[in-house]
């Protein structure tokens, strides 16, 4: 079984290109990993999600736990198999969305008890569990239970959660030795925390990079501050990181936060944005956002974008998405997401490609400027 | 451009195999028609639909002229186009539509006034209107403007709508050459009426059948009435009718119907169930419907039916499928519509070549058993 590593192939600026190698297959970074918050990609089929380009997709320990259940995952023969994806599958911890979604909350140094959003139920997630579930789930790459708050807060309440997380990286990392993870060619993710505050992502950063895991996450950022203060704190967090390495900025998020952050070097990168705007008329383009719910589009027979080699950016008019929007069609959902996810991946693709050529500069500046010019002219009939 | 015609291949006892020609394909019948109501088969891709074997879609009058338009359409090149459907599509005439969807309605021997149920807005639709807005949208095969009633209903307002829609078949008939209609191979249905009277049933279809029109519909069926009063107002109604143009019974049905109705002589069909089905959980299969929501699933690996061709029913597991559709998941949609579609066309293959084979008492025999046998037994793990 092959192990999780990690290794690079060209760098340009601080922006790095690199291949991930998992159970499941090879990792091309920059990458952007979809969203399958349930067991599935939202309107997309998953071959249509591989066929954009998608190497790995991301599935939410806390969803999976409570519905449909990791052990019964783990009997159906695991999550790859479960959800028709044969590729890597990286799952989360479940820490964040117990705190985002779950009721009754408690958490001390244990873990966490809370209350499923479903049914009201009771459970418990510790460092442990939430390891042992995503073995379960069969992840190939697995992350640490941490805690992760809201922004602001007090510098004393910042450092205390980052603090515990480091306790509970520990943890994390023994559970996953004990559950056999390495042998199985997984891969498990320290997270670096400490907010907005840089003395205390450098002391996160250091404390995990100690630890030796195999791979890296940012987690905490894109929660709510600033994108000035995202980048600060990645500038400040990852040269304290290993460069061998992988690097994944978690829930980010837009395409200029992406682009932005790949110059600072991070390799891996998941979002619901592109999968969540198709589900309300909004297609993600080298044009920038486009809302197919504007009534300008309702007579305009041109595509989203007729030099994609996306289905549904290049065969569906504009009229037709705007029709479907309108009339709350199913797909319009399915055309959107799959634009959204489609662009995202020519845009990851682009910019390793750019990184190798040494080009990854121009290309940052002419996506930018892509995307601030807007919008095609409205057509006139 | 290729006339609307009927070729008969085979016949076996009153079931007929036949070939329609239409100006953008052939149709091989008997027919089942997936209902693309707002210019989409729900929740489906037009190349799913076609591999399915579906070789003609319908779309509904009513919901096209009120949105997006049918000048609209037109415009953008008509339907075919703006759906990405690039073979035979047929069209309702709206006016059954307006009966069960709209406000206000106001019916004269004129045509229907009415108002929109999406904004209000009032609308006229007259034999005249309905075939032009038909044209408009580029319809392959037509339907005349007829008044469809509820049942029960006594037999003078049954004879009333009847001969009132024989006028309108007349005016139909009448606009639809004068649009240009058959030198664009178009093909204009009449539709027999008469409620559940017999010698109502007879005067409509002779009536119609002296008008010579591309093709025969069967409507007010299946609007509530036995099972067994419908097949006999088909043994009734078909005789009457001449055999060398298809019969087209309107808006039926489960897939029993469909296999008793062309043991009759009925050549096509349409309906809604298999596709709203499909977005409430249940599965048509060869086993009879299955209701995924049922908690015997959530822990069985096996398909639908292994033995299918079709992806959604083959590839992915009974136990996905239930967490699918108690998640709330478009997948669960996306996945049991196409099951559904794939089934109704297997179904309808599988009466051609019985058909063909002389054969076909025996096919609907064991189908007939196979429904009632029901499903697998339950997994045992
Ligand atoms: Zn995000
Ligand atoms: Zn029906």
């Amino acid at each position: 079984m092959s192990r999780y590593t990690y290794r690079l192939i060209a760098s340009d600026g601080m922006a790095r290109r690199s291949e991930l190698t998992t159970a499941h297959g090879l990792v091309k970074t920059p990458a952007f990993m979809p969203v399958g918050t349930q067991g599935t990609v939202k309107a997309m089929y998953t071959d249509q999600v591989r066929a954009t380009g998608a190497d790995v997709v991301l599935g939410n320990t806390y969803h999976l736990m409570l519905r449909p259940g990791a052990e019964r995952v783990a009997r159906l023969g695991g999550l790859h198999r479960f959800m028709n994806w044969p590729h890597t599958i990286l799952t989360d911890s479940g820490g964040f969305q117990v705190m985002s979604l779950a009721q009754l909350r408690k958490l001390d140094e244990t873990g966490v008890k809370f209350r499923s959003h479903l049914d009201g139920s009771e459970h418990v997630l510790t460092p442990e569990r939430s390891i042992e579930i995503q073995g379960l789930l069969g992840a190939d790459i697995q992350m640490q239970l941490d805690e992760c708050i809201r922004l602001p807060a007090s510098e004393d309440e910042v450092a205390r959660a980052m603090r515990l997380s480091l306790a509970w990286a520990e943890r994390s990392k023994a559970a996953f030795a004990a559950m056999g993870g390495p042998e199985k060619g997984q891969g498990l993710h320290g997270i670096v925390q400490g907010g907005d505050v840089k003395s205390l992502r450098i002391e996160s950063a250091r404390e995990l990079a100690a630890m030796d895991f195999g791979g890296y996450s940012i987690g905490g950022l894109a929660v709510g501050e600033p994108q000035d203060v995202m980048l600060d704190m990645l500038e400040t967090t990852l040269p304290e990181l290993p460069e061998t390495k992988p690097r994944y900025l978690m829930g980010v998020g837009t395409p200029e936060d992406i682009v932005e952050s790949v110059a600072r070097g991070v390799d891996m990168f998941d979002c619901v944005l592109p999968t969540r705007a198709g589900r309300h008329g909004l297609a993600y383009t080298r044009f920038g956002k486009i809302n197919l719910k504007n009534a300008r589009h309702a007579d305009d027979p041109r595509p989203l974008d007729e030099t994609s080699n996306c289905p549904a950016a290049r065969d569906y008019s504009r009229a037709y998405l705007h029709h479907l929007v309108k009339a709350g069609e199913a797909l319009s959902m399915m055309l959107l997401t799959w634009n959204n996810l489609a662009y995202y991946q020519s845009l990851m693709a682009g910019m390793r490609e750019a990184i190798s050529a040494g080009t990854f500069a121009g290309f940052r500046e002419e996506t930018l400027a892509g995307w601030a010019r807007g919008d095609i002219a409205p057509h006139v009939p």
